[in-house]
C-alpha cells in the first residue's frame, strides 16, 4: 500500500520530534552488585568483562520492562533474577557459604506507590529469594518471614523446592575454607568474622579480594507511571553462623522505596547499615529536609563510616535522577536513564 | 560521734537544698505492655489492678536502676525483664502462640550512646528474650541472629535451656484456639489471619480483647550520664504462621535509639510499623525537622493510620520529655520522671 504524500510527511515529522525531545516521562533503573574490596589491578581482564557484560544484561533485562511501560516491581524482579542466577555475584547461585557449608539466603523488595514491602531471611532452598520477598509482599498479609516458616509459605504457593547444591559454587567452598583458616588464627570463640585482608595462598588475591564480605545485589527502578521500587538479595556474609542476618532483609535499612522521595538498595557491612538504617534515613533527609537524593546519600555513608562501616548505596527518585555512592574501594553498578546512554561501572575511578 | 555545730548546719543546708531543687540532670523511662482493643467496660476491676501492679513492678525495677546511677541499657533490661516474667503480656512466660501451638519470640535493643543494637527473632527456648538481644549487641560483632542460630548463640554463652511449656499458659491455648475457629471461617489460604472482634464464646470478651494481635512490650530509658537506649519485646501474633516476624527485630521500625534524638519503644500491627519504619521516622523528624518527640510521634503515627494499621508507641528524649501515644483504643503504659511522680495508665481516656 502506498502511503499519502501528507501521512508520510506526518510520520516524518513525529519520527523526527521523537528523536529530538526527551521522553515525555523519565523513568529507568539503576543496579548494583555488591560493593567491597574490588580493585583494578586485582581483577583480570577476562574477569572484568564477565562482571560487565552480566551487569548489562542484567540492566537491559529490567529496562526493558520499564521502555515496554512495565511497573518499577517487575523492573527490579527482572534485573536482580539474572545477578541471582549468574554465579558472579553473591545472591541465588553463587551466594556465599555459611560456617556449615551451605547457602541462607535473605531478600527484600518495597513498592513505593503503596509502601508495601516484602523480606525473607535464612532460606536455603528457594532458586530466586527476591521472587519470593515480592510474593510475601502481595501473597501473604504478613511482610517479613523466616527461615523453614518462609519456605514452608513458598511450598504453598507451589515453588519448586531447589536443591542445596545448586546455589553452591567451587569458588564459594574455597573462600569458605580460606575464611575459616583466618577465623583459626583470631577468633574470639563468639562470632563469625569477616573476611580479612587476602594473604598469598592457594587461590588468586583476586579471588580473595572479591566481595570480601559485602556482595549483594540490587535494584532501585522509576517507571513511566511515576512509581518507584527497591529489591536487594543476598548470601550474607562467607563462614557466618549463629544464624547471622545483614542489613538485606531489614526494611529501612537494605531496602526502602517510597514515590514521595527515592528507592534505594544498600550493599555493605550489614551490620553497620542496620545500625544506620541507611535506606530510610536517605529517604528521611529528602522527606525532611528537602535534600536531593545523591547529598542526602552521601551525609547517610558518612554517617556509617564514622562508625566504621563500609559499603555502597544505589537509588533513583521520582524525577529519574540516579545515585550510586560507596565508600569502599569499588562497587559493581550500572544505570540507564531513559534518553541517556547506559553507563557500567565496577572501581572507584569511574563514573558514579 | 557529736558533729560541729556547723558542720551540722552545712548537712542541713545541703539536705533542704536536695530536696527543693530539681535533679541536676533529668533521668527517667517510660515502658508498655502492649496496645490493642484494651476498654474499661471489658476489663474487670481484679484484671486492671493486676495489671497496673505488674507496669508498677517493672517502672519501678527500672527506675531504681537510673536512680543509683545506673545506665540506661540496664533499666531497659530491668523494667523488660519483669513483663517478660508476667504472663499478662505478650512476651517471654505468657507469649501468644502460633499455629502450631507454641511461642515464637522477638526482640530487640538499642544503645544510643554507640548506635550499637542487638535483635533476636524466631527463637523458642529463650526465657528472657530482652537478654539474648543484648548478647547479640554485646558479645558477637552481630546485630540481627534467627531461629536456631540464635539459640545456639545462647548456648555458646552458657545460657539454659527453657522448655516451650514454661512459655505456654492456658489463657494463650484457648486465644489460640478462638483464633483457629475465627480462620476456618475467613481463610484465605495463604497466610495466618489477626483475631478479628472478639463474638461470645467459652472465654469472657475481656480475655478475647487483650492483646488480640499486638501484645508486645517496651521501654525507653533515659540515664543520668544522659544516655538512652530502648528495647522491645514480644511473642508477635496468635496463629502465625511461615515463620512470620513483626516489627520488634527489625531496628528502626519497632526499636531505635539515638542520643541525638531520642529512644522509641513501638507496639502495634507489626506489618504496618515495618512498612512505616516507626521508630526511625521519629527520630528522623527530631533531627531533620527540629520537630519535639511528641509532635513527631503523632505525625508517624498518622502515616501508620493511614496505611490502615494502627498501636502505639513510647519514647523519651535526651532531656527526660516523655511520649506515650497510640491510636489503638488502649495501650498498657507508665513512666517515671524524676522529681515528678509516676504515671501507670491503661486506657485511652487517661493520661498519654
Amino acid at each position: 500500500m502506498k502511503l499519502p504524500l501528507s501521512f508520510a510527511l506526518l510520520a516524518s515529522a513525529a519520527s523526527a520530534l521523537a528523536q529530538t525531545s526527551a521522553p515525555m516521562k523519565p523513568f529507568g533503573l539503576v543496579i548494583h552488585g555488591g560493593a567491597g574490596v574490588i580493585e583494578r589491578k586485582a581483577m583480570s581482564p577476562e574477569l572484568d568483562a564477565e562482571y560487565r557484560a552480566t551487569l548489562q544484561r542484567a540492566l537491559d533485562a529490567g529496562y526493558a520492562v520499564l521502555e515496554k511501560n512495565g511497573p518499577a516491581l517487575d523492573a527490579v524482579i527482572a534485573a536482580v533474577t539474572v545477578m541471582e542466577d549468574s554465579p558472579l555475584f553473591n545472591a541465588g547461585k553463587g551466594a556465599v557459604l555459611n560456617a556449615d557449608g551451605f547457602c541462607e539466603m535473605d531478600a527484600a523488595i518495597m513498592n513505593g506507590a503503596t509502601l508495601q514491602a516484602g523480606a525473607i531471611a535464612g532460606v536455603q532452598h528457594i532458586k530466586n529469594p527476591l521472587h519470593l520477598a515480592r510474593d510475601v509482599m502481595e501473597k501473604s498479609k504478613h511482610v517479613f518471614l523466616i527461615g523453614d516458616g518462609a519456605e514452608k509459605f513458598a511450598e504453598s504457593l507451589g515453588y519448586e523446592h531447589t536443591p542445596r547444591e545448586y546455589f553452591q559454587t567451587d569458588f564459594r567452598r574455597q573462600q569458605l575454607e580460606r575464611a575459616k583458616q583466618l577465623e583459626a588464627k583470631k577468633d574470639n570463640g563468639t562470632a563469625s568474622v569477616p573476611l580479612g585482608p587476602a594473604s598469598p595462598g592457594g587461590l588468586r588475591d583476586e579471588h580473595f579480594k572479591r566481595e570480601q564480605k559485602y556482595g549483594t545485589v540490587g535494584c532501585a527502578a522509576l517507571d513511566q507511571h511515576g512509581d518507584l521500587a527497591a529489591g536487594t538479595s543476598t548470601g550474607g556474609m562467607t563462614n557466618k553462623k549463629f544464624g547471622r542476618v545483614g542489613d538485606v532483609p531489614v526494611i529501612g535499612a537494605g531496602t526502602y522505596a517510597n514515590n514521595a522521595t527515592c528507592a534505594v538498595s544498600s550493599t555493605g557491612w550489614g551490620e553497620f547499615f542496620i545500625r544506620s538504617v541507611v535506606a530510610h534515613d536517605i529517604s528521611a533527609q529528602m522527606e525532611y529536609q528537602g535534600k536531593d537524593l545523591r547529598a542526602a546519600a552521601a551525609a547517610t555513608l558518612a554517617k556509617v563510616a564514622k562508625l566504621g562501616g563500609d559499603g555502597g548505596v544505589i537509588g533513583i527518585d521520582a524525577r529519574g535522577n540516579v545515585m550510586t555512592d560507596f565508600n569502599s574501594e569499588g562497587m559493581y553498578r550500572a544505570y540507564h536513564i531513559a534518553g541517556q546512554p547506559p553507563v557500567v561501572a565496577i572501581y572507584g575511578d569511574e563514573p558514579r
